[in-house]
């Protein structure tokens, strides 16, 4: 604590000034009201002296599920909200619970937030039972998409359903077992109903991907209904508390009127129609598939933050070695721990800071998509951008999350291994999403594409709206490459304008050599699909990356623009350099491949940029991290209370004192604000 | 297994000849008899139907400790072997049981041979009955070093051990909870016996840190003496089966014999006496400190082995997305793919190469250590060049394998999440590699301390002995700094020799750099405690780090140089390359600051270098792992099984089906040559 308390003296902000300049108050209070419930009830709480049981995991998250739907009164006057009010409360009461229990923030938006969205945007009134038994949580239901044999590539999925006219029914088969569903989550015990995506069959003629509502289970007893293999996949490498399962049918059959039929349907004559709007269903299909992503680069981001809050509060308190003086040092102190950890600092509020923003976005472009009075052009294009932009940023976000966790445990050292400091599970519950709502390598390919395109079309292009605000410096191609890097101090770097330049002048290069290598190979082998392939590493691969930290970047620059307190706006700068000039550096290869710069002036400068911002940020460390943790209850750690209490804790989680959880406590600062 | 089977057509050369050519026969013997046992006893059947439960992990891996020691025959003759040939063939006993069961081989290793390695180089004849005991399995040992408030930094560590010379004892005490050993392994439940090191106090005066044998618990019943707190510190983030345990001390008495008494002693008379040799303290703090980190250095290249024999065989197998030509494609036809895989395929055969070869040398070293007529001077060098050696190599290595698990575990998609993949579990034991027997940060420091002495040295120096001929670049500073880059295509890299060239003008520039930057920074703070801290970013510690990955890289070198077999060298010199390229390509940054290129020419090259080498190998690799994976039912992994069963171990797995484990077969190729 002494140490902790040191830090905060040093701070150069004001740490409630930060925390309302960066998170509205609406939405803290929103959160507050989740981690209220969870500490009010002993069932959620988390004790970090249980074992790995999966088995009891799965039992607890099943029957934290109900109680949280129950009794938290937290979703009591759902169905009054409009649609964006909604999506965007649901997304702050799933990020709340998520920092707190990954297994039962899965649970409920697998199991109840997904499915009600599928519902309104696949179904129609037939559905509303579904609805309201959802939220009654009378059902529960589940997602099966996946098979054995296929993922990615969802066109390839074997389970077929159809369409019986004589009994007006679909018949669902799994030929196969490649073509099992597994992974499921909630469908290895609990789940009630699945949404399913299979095969459309009528008359013989396939007709694709559809979604169908699909009883499971007996909803009163959870017994299994006839023709169905259902089963738990089994042990895990992590989110323990998750039944994921596997299923097979057997001419299983299902009612005509469960097809999600609001963009598709099967009429009463046994006859296959569609609903052709394709702007509509472009929205439609932006709120099925877009969804869960949105709500996993808010997860992430706060499992970025969770690491480096306990990683910095730690390093703050921690001392080994002692200096010519005799004084014991933080680790903080030390340049390897400062290298290690404020980048990963910067790119918190960095992307933090984009997470909210873009979830305002993309709540808005879908309220849009659903209001009849407006200009659809201009949705058509905020949909293609939105959704190319959650591809780059979903894949970036949670590689740089899965590498953090990795770091801070490491930087925490032995103690960082203990179970109660949370960095294990942090990082095992957190991997999947690297995979899962599209695999990251996968999904990297739809942004190039998407850029690509941008940048060989030559009609006028209206950059005014959301997204495609962002790639603005499309129009300046011509003069942004011929560009050179000219500073020669570090001190030319170090600033949001030379990042901003940077990333422009890397941008445009990458567009124009990965599509100078595309166009060659297309020549040479006649075939896109081979051209794609081979033109993926250190080209389009790259360019999605780096244009998904430039958006991240560029929401940030406009955050601190618009900022008021110059004390806070400084802060923020340096932080906004640091994560950029830290990506910048991990980009010299291309840069200088590039010919951005032909001396050692630019490697020079970027690292000692670097050097210097870390150094810079290091005293505002400790203030940092307190204006974005969440009470020690929800951080859950032992070793990065607010309190500071590390040994004192580690002793109580070694001797499993205290039941394994801490109080409630708000800090000082919060309690007046909150 | 078609497709793996396809791919086994594809390889350039003969698996068995491989095989021959990269391990000793005699080696994969003492492996395969290890094996044998371990698919001989269901006792030793890794379930991966089991759940995470830690209570029974840690009885399980107590009981086939017991059974292990016992009734393997594997240690039957272990006194009759000389000092170098029983460690070398200890390492291998715990290569091979540690890619099965990294908890037991754990287990064994604290537990039995670190501490008959201890008393054997710490200890006297006094100490005999410990060491047969021991052996007997009837006494069970734990190294009790690190404190809660303090690990790397051994020297402050609190633990007193005060001699009363009124009853001839160790009066054995912890001043306050910071001083708490803990994260000691095997104390948490199961020991009976302690290596503790304390401060030693005689007569008031403090005489640093020894090693005390301490009895922990009555070796009957197991139950802890009393004047001591003992238990275990409870959940981990992986090695479920060890019991970490934590000890304070009451004024706990220990008889005086009991102190290792080889370096110093409390005489008959309670006086402190050392025993001045010191070329034996070095060649004695070699064996004791070095040992584990040698075995990290192999585990560690095992587990990096078995994440990419998976990784590899589920890539040939594994079809997602069509071609042009309607067919599906294996992922590893997927450029990002071979990205992923093949550079960590080639350090695996680097990394593993080097292991091998360097245990030789450790081995031969401490025998001469113990050789009273071979010349000390000699040896002197050697142990100071093999610690500096073994800290970067261990640092590299183990950071290597962690990535490279995380990297497999991803290119796996959704099924490498699961238990049975392996690779869950195979992430989170490999972890504290990277933080026990040494942080890896604060050991590279050590190297980079012993290269810049090195360079700073004018006397004449001798560079034939290992490990300095390693170093032999040294003498050629001044003709290598002022090299350029000159090559213009990709094939002008793809080649051993660039490699080792590019590698020793980047070794020379760092060092001169670094020396530069230290220089300075002690002439501005006078202070080497700042100085040093100062320099390691993008310096010291890319020093250490680029000169693990040289020597790696210099034992593969020299390794292919001396195989006579065209069509093996010919496959090895490319993973050389490969590993050598994806190496510098990450210190792209570095060459341009040092001006070793200034044109886009070198990242073009070696950018281009890289995805070719890659795509070479792809052919091979399928082969390539067979010869180097171990059976079935010991890489333990559903989706990376020589059979190639992916989609019905999977399924079975799901449904826990076939207990979990697969049958000891060892391929053809294998059979005829063991
Ligand atoms: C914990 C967890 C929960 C899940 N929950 C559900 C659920 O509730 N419902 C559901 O339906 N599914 C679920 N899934 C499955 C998940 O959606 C899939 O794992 C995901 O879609 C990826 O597909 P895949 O695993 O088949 O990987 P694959 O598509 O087989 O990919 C394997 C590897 O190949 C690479 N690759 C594939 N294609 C290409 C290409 N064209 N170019 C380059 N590389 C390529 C990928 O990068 C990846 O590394 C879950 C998975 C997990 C791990
Ligand atoms: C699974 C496991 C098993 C273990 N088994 C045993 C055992 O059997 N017996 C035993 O005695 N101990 C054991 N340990 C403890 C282990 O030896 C220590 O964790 C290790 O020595 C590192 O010390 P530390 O944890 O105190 O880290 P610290 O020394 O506190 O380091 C913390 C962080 O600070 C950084 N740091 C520290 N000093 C510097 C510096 N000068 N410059 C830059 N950075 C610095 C480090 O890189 C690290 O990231 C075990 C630990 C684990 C996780």
């Amino acid at each position: 604590m002494a140490s902790l308390e040191e830090y905060r003296r040093k701070a150069s902000f004001d740490v409630r000034r930060m925390l309302t300049e960066i998170e509205p108050q609406e939405n803290r209070e929103i959160k507050k009201k989740v981690w209220h419930f969870l500490a009010s009830n002993p069932l959620f709480h988390e004790d970090y002296t249980m074992n790995g049981d999966s088995k009891k995991a799965k039992d607890r998250t099943a029957q934290q599920l109900k109680v949280f739907l129950s009794s938290s009164g937290l979703f009591a006057n759902i169905d009054d909200l409009t649609y964006a009010t909604r999506t965007k409360y649901l997304l702050l009461v799933n990020e709340g619970l998520e920092i707190y229990n990954a297994n039962l923030s899965i649970k409920l938006a697998l199991g109840v937030m997904m499915f009600s969205n599928a519902l309104n945007c696949l179904g129609t009134e037939r559905h509303q039972q579904f609805y309201k038994d959802i939220w009654a949580g009378k059902i529960l239901s589940c997602f099966a998409i996946t098979e054995l044999e296929h993922g990615s590539d969802t066109k390839e999925l074997k389970t077929s359903a159809e369409y019986d006219h004589s009994t007006r029914e679909f018949v669902i088969n799994t030929p196969g077992i490649g073509a099992a569903k597994c992974w499921v989550g909630n469908l290895g015990q609990q789940c009630t109903h699945a949404l399913l995506m299979a095969q459309l069959v009528v008359n013989g003629t396939c007709h694709g991907l559809h979604g169908f509502v699909v009883p499971i289970r007996d909803p009163e007893t959870l017994r299994p209904y006839l023709g169905i293999t259902v089963g738990d996949i089994g042990e895990k490498s992590g989110l323990h508390g998750i039944d994921n399962g596997f299923i097979m049918f057997k001419n299983y059959r299902i009612p005509r009127e469960n097809i999600l039929n609001r963009l598709a349907d099967v009429n009463e004559n046994g006859e296959y129609q569609t609903f052709t709007d394709p702007l509509r269903m472009l929205g439609a299909s932006l709120e099925i598939l877009s969804a869960g992503r949105v709500g996993i680069v808010n997860e992430s981001s706060n499992c970025l933050l969770r690491s480096i809050v306990i990683a910095v509060r730690y390093a703050a308190q921690r001392r080994q070695f002692r200096d010519s003086n005799g004084i014991e040092k933080p680790i903080i102190e030390y340049q390897t721990h400062q290298y290690r950890l404020m980048p990963y600092l910067a790119a918190t509020y960095a992307i933090r800071n984009f997470a909210m923003e873009f979830s305002k976005q993309y709540v808005h472009c879908v309220g849009l998509s659903r209001d009849d009075s407006a200009d659809m052009t201009g949705v058509y294009q905020s949909v293609g951008g939105i959704h190319a932009v959650l591809c780059c940023s979903k894949s970036l976000i949670t590689w740089t999350t899965q590498r953090a966790i990795q770091e801070a445990r490491e930087a925490c050292g032995g103690h960082g291994y203990h179970k109660s400091a949370g960095l294990g599970d942090l990082r095992n519950n957190h991997d999947p999403r690297v995979t899962f709502e599209g695999d990251n390598t996968v999904l990297l390919q739809q942004t190039s594409n998407w850029l690509l395109k941008l940048f060989n079309e030559t009609s006028d292009r209206d950059f005014s709206e959301y997204p495609l605000c962002l790639v603005k410096f499309l129009t300046n191609v011509e003069s942004i490459l011929p560009k050179k890097f000219v500073g020669r101090r570090k001190e030319d770097v170090c600033n949001v304008t030379f990042v901003t330049e940077c990333f422009e002048w890397l941008l445009c290069w990458l567009l124009k050599s990965t599509n100078e290598k595309m166009t060659a190979l297309l020549v040479k082998h006649n075939d896109r699909f081979v051209a794609r392939n081979q033109c993926q590493v250190f080209k389009a691969k790259e360019l999605s990356l780096v244009f998904a930290e430039y958006i991240i970047i560029s929401h940030f620059k406009a955050k601190i623009d618009a900022c008021q307190d110059p004390s806070i706006s400084s802060v923020l700068r340096k932080l906004c350099s640091l994560y950029g000039l830290w990506c910048l550096h991990s980009h010299l290869p291309l840069l200088y491949q590039g010919g951005y710069c032909n001396t050692p002036a630019l490697a020079d400068c970027l690292s000692d940029g670097v050097l210097l911002l870390c150094e810079a940020i290091k005293p505002d460390a400790v203030a940092l991290v307190d204006a974005i943790a969440p009470p020690d209850f929800i951080l859950n750690s032992a070793i990065g209370c607010y309190n500071g209490k590390v040994y004192e804790n580690l002793m109580n989680a070694f001797r499993k004192i205290e039941n394994g959880h801490f109080p409630l406590e708000y800090p000082d600062f919060w309690k007046s604000k909150l």
